[in-house]
């Protein structure tokens, strides 16, 4: 079966890559051609535009940084939509609104395709190891037809429900980690203001009832004053807080700690913390503290 | 070695219990003697007063629910600060302020007294099978002196460093465990609000790594209406965020999330939910989420 | 010279009617034709869709609900601007985002339309006495040509400089009226729950430094427990909250207090007040201020 | 009659001043003798401590910074609480929490002393030009007994109620001034970064119906980057928003807004703002605003 793949930044270079590992043969495309190239030394196929990948392969994978990028290589110029033959699958792993996933899901439909919108999370080593999670939305006889594709580049298949539910999962874990991260950053904050060390506060607090398991991964990135390239940027994480609050406006929730928390991540960023993996909400929060008394 | 204690209430009772499981010999004194009798009927002696209690023991264990009754306690018109023996020791288990505990602290030593601050994390059911967990604040000359004793009431005995460092460490889990629920419950509504099953998104998220370890435990009283008696009182989970937040602001720590939460869940209890288990802000964030279309 | 008037709800019937009183020949058309009944047994003539009025009329107003309408007025299928004379200028009275209202200019520009944003301040009665306030984005040109229409139906008029400010200084306005109604009623029920009573507090405030101008025009309503149709429903506030909160995050911009009033508003919908005027924000703090003590 | 003023700061030492030019006979104390000069040169006596001024006067103001400073004065060692003779009237001006004047008041009365609480709102300016606004608790009699002092040094005397409501209503106003400032802040820089001058929205905002009045005194301090000694120092100002936090969770209010805009101000302050005048929120939220784009 031929596979095509488009979009081959940090994760969708390595989930292709194995992809290929599995004895897949591959079609690529990227916007700039020059990520491919580990790929087709290994024996993957470039197209020129998603609109001629459409046209060799039975399924196609999207791994986009953001709706407008989905959009573009669906519906552009040369986009993949009018091209690909009606029966055939479209996956798309890409991070976006539950509502835009649901457009697409109408708009594939509309073109006698199948789609289902099956966002992942884990970062960049998951994503070479084949340990990803894949939350997908969309019916179970499609999810079936693709999920030996997905067991080759994920250990984990959540099916969340009907087209939409995917995507939504992922709003709420990343809603998620970045309001624990917040919270947790100013627990820290306060706990050594009141004179704890910050290696006891952290051998107290990690493992322990109230912090989420992802928070031991940040231990060492915080030690050593988050050093090194980010994991996940806080201003994606930002973005995501965003979209989540978006989210609640448009269906009537209210998310008081969520908007809270995307506040002071636009602060961190406007002050230099944008690139910084999400965790330097710690060192934002922490900074200056030894400010003159009031005396 | 004779041992007092004082406070006899769901939890001073249960820890007194597993001293005297361990063979030791009690003198007890609670507000009200009737909670004594189950100690009494097994061996504990009574005493009139605080007072009366600290002429007959070596050791003497404080389980009080706020600074006014240990204050009280100690240094009141019956208080036993002034009758202690010089070289004793003082434990206090209760949950105060960490700046409280010092005075404490200084109190006893302007007596000649010993005095650690070790405050417990676990409720009702750790405190009768002695899983507490002890955060110890004062020398560790002190705290070895009743190692023996704390490790027949907990299962854990964290020494955090000086005095105040325990109560410092308890202030920051309640911070954490309060505004995790809540950040928490805002992304289960928002999941549901996005058509995702409530069984869908407590699947999905428990065990994975944005779920703090206790929310498993309060996925079936969330599944059923909140029902039952508080394991953890709602209101003084807030009274917790206000100490830390009046903390934050005396150590010039800024704390947005924590005080967002804190207001959540003041609306929370004037709507009635105060005496709920501290969960019941989902119920109280989830009501009436089908509100007229904006249309 | 024929005037068009698209939009004749609350506001719009008021503002065409004042044209009318000035003079001028009226063409109209609304989505029901109903609400132009007055202005029609007046003189005014009916158009059977925003296309056929274009080709009537030398000058065009719109006052829609939100973007959507205004955007299907202008480019549906019987939108009027390929229909209307190149030349000639349409004024968009109706409150819209910035980057649509810049949109909007763009597409008028590129048929060869002039164009100017004027949303007004001034609810229902300001419109009906022609006192409204005009915020007007665009060249001053056009503004000098429309300039005494604006002035038949308001009293002040604004040029804030090109397309799309005026539509951003309506959008700073609604957030100042929101936010600060919102800070007013905590400050209220916080001196009524410290014993003063409201009158002496709207006696003492109102009319002082601290208090915006707008707020007196709320005593009566708040006194006598919010009744009577909305000046300006909470629900719609909440909308522009939520608006400035976009178009923050669009431009870096930190807005936590406008995000946590976006919240408490969205709260105070769930819980039933949207359709009351904004100002039930109060009634929404105050309401079962006696709880339980803490004892 | 003679008259004692205690505290002779910025403001005592001005509002002393206009007591002496009404020609009252003062008989004055402050902590350091140096800021009494001006007014022992022109015929006040000095008094070494608050108690030998109580023995010379029949009714005594108090002007000091915080109210542990009161209760130094009234019943520190020299205090004057024990030496004044009882039915005689003491005036506190100072700035303290409602809990702490209705202490001070049960005290005095305890003395056989009659009490009020007077606070005042107005700066250096109007307490050197006499028109400071005072906001009584206590008895009418005893008002009326020293109104003629207090329009002496004020242009408005507003009778609160009984005991506390004075310092209740400038809690209430300092909370009104902080939370307003930070709000208008937001709006101005949203405003800009939408592309409007900020002198185009202060034209626009400032006299019209959302801008409290005290904003247009800030108008030029902002435009010249905060320049100058503070009128109202930031810090000073998060302490009252911190003072209205703690009263309003001893009343079981929930105010929102008013513990985001604590927050807010505590992060301008460890950010260096705490001694600039506290309109400086603006300059804190305006900063970096060109950040580099998402991209």
């Amino acid at each position: 079966m031929k596979i095509g793949f488009i979009g081959l930044g940090i994760m969708g270079s390595r989930m292709a890559a194995n992809l290929q590992k599995g004895g897949h043969s591959l079609v690529v495309y990227n916007r700039t051609r020059e990520k491919a190239e580990p790929l087709l030394s290994r024996g993957a196929v470039w197209a020129d535009s998603p609109a001629a990948l459409a046209e060799e392969v039975e399924i196609l994978f999207t791994m986009l940084a953001h709706p407008e990028a989905v959009a573009e290589a669906a519906r552009g110029e040369d986009g993949f939509l009018s091209r690909f033959k009606p029966g055939r699958l479209w996956v798309d792993c890409s991070t976006v609104n539950p509502s835009f996933s649901r457009e697409m899901a109408e708009e594939a439909h509309a073109h006698g395709l199948r789609f289902i919108g099956a966002p992942v999370t884990g970062s960049k080593g998951p994503a070479a190891q084949a340990t990803l999670v894949f939350w997908v939305g969309g019916a179970a006889i499609d999810l079936e037809a693709c999920r030996p594709l997905l067991e080759s580049m994920g250990s984990r298949i959540v099916h969340c429900g009907g087209q939409g539910t995917g995507v939504s999962f992922k709003m709420v874990m990343n809603q998620l980690l970045g309001t624990v991260m917040a919270v947790f950053a100013e627990g820290m904050v306060l706990g050594e203001a009141l004179g704890l060390s910050r290696q006891a506060l952290f051998d107290a607090l990690l493992g322990g009832p109230a912090a989420a398991p992802f928070l031991a991964s940040k231990r060492e990135r915080i030690e050593k004053g988050n050093e090194g390239p980010a994991d996940f940027p806080l201003r994606w994480l930002q973005k995501d807080l965003h979209l989540a609050s978006v989210s609640a406006y448009d269906t009537h929730v209210a998310m008081p700690l969520t908007n809270a928390a995307k506040e002071i991540y636009r602060l961190a960023i406007r002050d230099g913390h944008g690139d910084e993996d999400f965790s330097a909400i710690y060192g934002y929060l922490a900074r200056n503290r030894d400010v003159p008394s009031m005396g």
